[in-house]
């Protein structure tokens, strides 16, 4: 799937390395207990091709050169991980230098949770000679089981010793769990005068149901700018963005999306929402937006992209609501996997968005990235339409669903893929 | 799977017809362009024993002796199927008389949805000599396709010939869709003195999320109630029963639960909120809660029941967001179907619950109706438990997730099914 070009930023290579002044490394240090992919590629066949012999990366180090300014966006469940907890304590000060990952584990949900990742702090500090205040830790897998803190500490040495300007894929490998594909974006931009870079490393599938977009994010950029001012631009990114994959609003407990500011541009510091600042949104939101859809991209058991563009609402809202209420839809989505042109599913989908809008206005078409488009609905009412175009386009990896509310000029894109087999495999048996 | 039995009420046979007065058909006009129960059982296996001509009913009619005081509960859905509007119309004086139901083709979201079905109710109405205003109407199936008349119109004189006073089954199979199994309930109460009877019949899937829970309900009884009255009692149990299906609040287009009462039973009428109008609320709580069940049991490819009861909450609206939340989650419905006892994912649901409690007082237990118990969390956190007897209560056909919040005496009771393989294979071609 290729990435979607914006104005005025570049791609380049090197993920959560791609800016200046971040080394980054991922170990296998013994949490992994499954070899790569195999949640999921279950089906015997695809297993037999796996090296036997074959572990994936389970922790991972990101090591700023400078102390960074810091801005997160965590979770809305109740129920949170304790590397949250104190992730949330050791940021409180806008600043941090390092931020240390595990897999396989959630470190959620026990008693010892927040002595733990608190540990894991204080073993990356140690090893790396700064203070634990300034470390950043995250967490993903299984809810509920103790987290085993040994196999970390025996481990920091390698994980440290590795540490490399271009580990970015080393340290990605070690965050991803049931991810089939790589998910990383950089872009070069201009702000102020000078290149500047951002980019980062996603872990994370968009599933059928809103709480389960569960995602680590993390994004290093060697622009200058306050943590104020990336807190400001990351909460209105991430709403654009990863809240757009199938429905969210319900998050999983350990949801993380965290940036990191090194100033190494050289750019004067971004301190207010000038157009700077506008520039440097306008770059983040060219990787998450990338990232976002890379992610619905890989849903667990997901084989097509669904992207939703919502036009003539009356606010953006209305737009957003109803682009979600498609994307999050079971029916749309197994619809989609079967390539099955059933108009009636996106109108149903439509009037139970929570929106107000007038259905009598509303016109829906399907339409591929190669340009075929087929109008399905006009004025609220499912029309006549050619099933031969509409399965072509059903058939290509990425469909785009766009509707028209006819009501004003509100617009909102989401995404999300298709329901198939795969998904209940992996899910039905996740743990063992 | 059993019916719950409750105090002051006894199961009788007879559904729709169950109760004085009541006379019901069910014909194969045409629409049917499927074998009864093929796109359930689409494995060759299952289509290969199902013999070729076997043809479902699609075509329904329900009528009353007498003329009936009558209730109804509608989607919430904007987009809302033509039948809908038209009954809507005709029971504005709380009496009807008649009930003509056809399934396959939804009729909604075609230009000419109304005057089809207004046709419906004429057609009745002439062939049974009774006023059209009289008639109520309701179609099920695919939306967007424009409903043909004719068969309908051809088969009227055969559909009311063939009306009698214990062809609750044949009305029953018309309504069918994708159900694979009969869903009909009816219960004896004593009220005023009088032996009462209210039963009635339920097409619908409790599927994976809220906006699925596709439901037409006709009850019927001969107890003797003003239409205030039985739409008071509806819209509480409604609340109690298929609103709480899944997850539900969303609903599909066509959804409409409706309830007859022909006085024929000779009680004195209820026309108040007194002890009489709460003996027959708990005989429709018998019977919708008995209905909602085997509506979850039956969601589309579903093998097993999931009933989630939460206890000591601060509010039943408390209790029910998380009941709901839990039945919902697309996650636990499949580690049910994978017999994983996976209580991190338990907890994950609770805390996206947009439900006010606090997580550390929470506990959770597994159990099966045959008395095993296992808890899997305590105080908001995951404990150790038998994985053994977890996996026993996890084999059995109906689980019961118990929650328990320690925060005061609100309780609620919520239904789903597991999430399988065959869920996304009916759902991906439902149309062909």
């Amino acid at each position: 799937m290729k990435l979607v070009e914006l104005q005025n930023v570049t791609f380049v290579e090197g993920g959560v390395c791609a800016a200046k002044g971040f080394r980054a490394n991922g170990v296998q240090c013994g949490l992994a207990h499954k070899p790569l992919g195999e949640m999921a590629e279950a089906d015997a066949a695809a297993n037999n091709a796996l090296p036997a012999a074959k572990k994936k990366n389970d922790l991972a180090l990101i090591v700023a050169d400078n102390e960074c300014s810091v801005a997160a966006v965590y979770t809305t469940n109740k129920v949170k991980g304790a590397p949250i907890i104190v992730t949330k304590e050791h940021i409180k000060d806008g600043k941090a230098k390092a931020v240390i990952v595990n897999s396989v584990n959630a470190n959620t949900c026990n008693p010892d949770g927040v002595e733990k990742a608190t540990k894991m702090c204080q073993l990356a500090a140690n090893t790396l000679g700064i203070d634990e205040n300034d470390v950043v830790v995250a967490s993903t897998g299984v809810i509920g089981q103790v987290l085993p803190i040994e196999p970390i500490a025996n481990a920091m040495d390698e994980l440290a010793g590795g540490l490399s300007y271009d580990g970015n894929k080393r340290a990605l490998e070690a965050i991803m769990t049931t991810d089939t594909q790589e998910k990383e974006v950089a872009v070069k931009f201009e702000m102020g005068g000078k290149n500047c870079t951002l980019g980062g490393m996603l872990k994370g599938s968009g599933m059928i149901h809103p709480n389960m977009a569960t995602t680590l994010t993390f994004l290093t950029t060697d622009a200058d700018i306050s943590s104020e001012m990336i807190q400001a631009a990351l909460n209105a990114t991430v709403k654009e963005t990863l809240n757009r994959v199938s429905v969210d609003g319900d998050t999983s407990t350990n949801d993380m999306v965290l940036i990191m500011a090194s100033g190494a541009a050289g750019n004067t510091p971004v301190t207010t929402e000038d157009a700077e600042f506008a520039k440097f949104k306008h770059a983040l939101y060219a990787v998450m937006m990338n990232l976002a859809r890379l992610m619905a991209r890989d849903g667990e058991g997901a084989t097509k992209l669904i992207e939703c563009c919502v036009r003539g609402a009356e606010t953006v809202d209305i737009a957003e609501k109803v682009a979600k209420s498609i994307v999050g839809s079971s029916l749309i989505k197994a619809m989609i996997f079967g390539e099955d042109a059933n108009a009636g599913r996106i109108f149903c989908a439509l009037g139970y968005s929570d929106a107000e809008f007038d259905i009598s206005k509303v016109d829906v078409e399907i339409a591929s990235t190669n340009g075929l488009v087929v109008q399905l609905g006009k004025n609220g009412n499912v029309i006549e339409f050619s099933e031969a175009i509409a399965k072509k386009i059903l058939q290509e990896e990425e469909i785009k669903i766009l509707v028209s509310l006819g009501n004003g000029q509100g617009k909102a894109i989401a995404w999300g893929c298709d329901l198939t087999y795969d998904y209940v495999k992996i899910n039905g048996d996740y743990r063992s």
